[in-house]
């Protein structure tokens, strides 16, 4: 397994770092948000566009990419890389979520799970080395181990089962990722659902085994927002300081602010583009649901400080005449901007790590959301 | 009315013509292809990207903009081409080809049409006065006369009828648009169905008026090509050499080299985006359908010459998965590769009737298309 792969911390303010991580598709800045190109696609964006927000690296969904087009396929055809035309780092999900999450039928046993796919109801089998094996295929620059996802709330002896079961798929993975090309890299997942000392257990089993990075799996599933913080705050310490820090599937500008003060290096979530799907802007000033008729005679821009060309030349008023029309070109715009405010909030957390002003950025980001969207002047 | 809009002719080679058009936001290259931008947006595609393509203007619809938004509401925002981030040349329709195709419970008289709107059943109303008004408050660089379009086949009274009340309309247009701001135009609509004489009755009469442009309508309603070639060669001499002649509503590629052949100068047509979005593809080897699993293993691009970088940096394979995922990228890439492979026929047309080759371009590109989609090599 490769060992040149850790977190060249450049700043730390607090609990929080900033810092590079170096892949064999280019530098990773942290703290970093990956937007998720679900079935080899931010949906509506072109890559371009996506990299013109300023996103490092995408997230890609092993669950999604080996139902459809297929893993073999999408090596036969030069790799995740080459298939979507995103020449820049990707990480790549084991598909535990998924299979949870999107799966009929589902069967977990001891060395893997058996499945349905959601597409066609054709059987599917992952294993910790067939997770690997698919990521490897596609390409991946950071591969993550196969681990059991499950739901909360739920009753101890299920989340100890189940994190019991992804630190033995964690060794497997390893085991199976040992001949991986140099550079690339596998992380391991902390489960634990809400329970503190699972966490910590699961953490410390983990960096026995030793992985490049960690990743806190199995939060933002439902629980509160002080749980997420509480477990976050419980598992960093644990991990080695020098290794990238991963939350899966978070969250809000909110939460990646507040996770990023305790110590949290890289996000992804679907919320930026899912939300502009559907109407919903993240701005500086909170969010904005461009679906509200209040809109409809704005000739304001989203944001006219934005780095984001599609929240400075767009009108509201033009913006919610698309998302009342139902135009693509609304979910393109609205996505866009999200994404791009996405990368402006971690871009702005980094600069103030970099400055010793993480608390002033932190305070500051707050009060302008609480302030809320302005009046039309 | 101004009377300074003439096409200034650069060559013409047999009936075929290049030329520019001068209007307040720019120059129009002819022949020229204006995407459709429907409800103040090409669909899915971002107005710089349509700009990318090579488009000089786009055409935009009264009979949705005065539904929603609503004429006056873009009129206060700044007008169509700030509301939708276009400042290049627009054409605006009169709405009377949409109140046939999808208004409700329309009823014609001579004074006007009453229709209700197929989004909530209101009821609305154009004269040729409001229409001119309409897509003043719209802003349009060129203006068009409302006109009755019906169906094909008709009896021959019916076409003389909605002939001789579009002619009426066309004298109340002119003088609505008197007090026009300069360098704006209104064009006039030679109808006439599939009747030869009527057809030049309704072209002659219209010359009589005097307009700054004239436009073929009423054609590419479901009557057969060598109908509407026809007509094309009936009207087209009858019209002043020295005005612009559009097309409307046309075509698929060979509709567009074969009028272009026959004189005209101007086309719209939804076809580049509808098809996109529906997964075909217009390239130089004819048109590629990607929902095909024949291209599911095939890494070469739609077309490695082209352009257009959607045609070149995504493999056909890539945009087959897009298509069967149902991603819009798969839509927005695809419109992209059309709108571009329309620009590209028309620049071609332009740069070959200048050389004195059209000829051989039209005998080149059919050739082109007949041979089709070539193997995977």
């Amino acid at each position: 397994m490769p060992d040149d792969f850790a977190l060249e911390i450049a700043a730390t303010d607090g609990a929080a770092r900033t810092g590079t991580l170096v892949t064999p598709h280019g530098v990773i800045r942290t703290p970093a948000f990956m937007p998720v190109g679900t079935q080899a696609t931010v949906k509506g964006i072109l890559p371009e566009a996506v990299r013109a927000t300023g996103a490092d690296i995408l997230l890609g969904n092993t669950y999604h990419l080996m139902l459809r087009p297929g893993a073999e396929e999408v090596a036969a055809l030069g790799g995740l890389h080459r298939f979507m035309n995103w020449p820049h780092p990707i990480l790549t999900d084991s598909g535990g979520f998924q299979v949870m999450s999107l799966a009929t039928l589902r069967k977990v046993d001891a060395d893997g799970v058996t499945f349905r796919s959601h597409l066609d109801g054709s059987t599917h089998r992952l294993t910790p080395e067939r997770a690997v094996e698919i990521q490897t295929l596609l390409g991946s620059d950071i591969v993550m181990q196969l681990d059991e996802c499950i739901r909360l709330p739920a009753a101890r002896d299920e989340i100890a089962r189940a994190m019991a079961l992804s630190l033995a798929w964690a060794e497997r993975c390893k085991r199976a990722f040992e001949n991986a090309s140099p550079g690339r890299a596998l992380f391991g997942i902390v489960q634990g659902g809400d329970d503190p000392e699972l966490r910590v257990e699961s953490a410390r089993r983990l960096v026995d085994i030793g992985f490049p990075g960690y990743a806190v799996g199995g939060l933002a599933v439902g629980e509160p927002q002080d749980v997420m913080l509480r477990m976050i705050e419980t598992v960093a310490p644990v991990l080695p300081a020098d290794r990238p820090r991963y939350l899966m599937g978070v969250g809000t500008p909110e939460d990646i602010l507040e996770a990023v003060a305790r110590g949290i290096d890289m996000f992804d979530c679907v919320m930026p583009t899912r939300n502009g799907r559907h109407g919903l802007a993240f701005t500086r000033r909170g969010p904005v649901n461009l679906k509200n008729a209040r809109h409809a005679a704005d000739p304001r821009p989203l944001d006219e400080e934005s780095t984001c060309p599609a929240a400075r030349d767009y009108s509201r008023a033009y913006l919610h005449h698309l998302v009342k029309a139902n135009e693509m070109l609304g979910a393109i715009l609205l996505s866009t901007v999200n994404l791009a405010y996405y990368q402006d909030l971690t871009g702005g957390m980094r600069a103030a790590i970099a400055n010793g002003t993480f608390e002033a950025f932190r305070a500051t980001t707050r009060e302008c959301w609480d302030a809320g969207d302005i009046a039309p002047r």
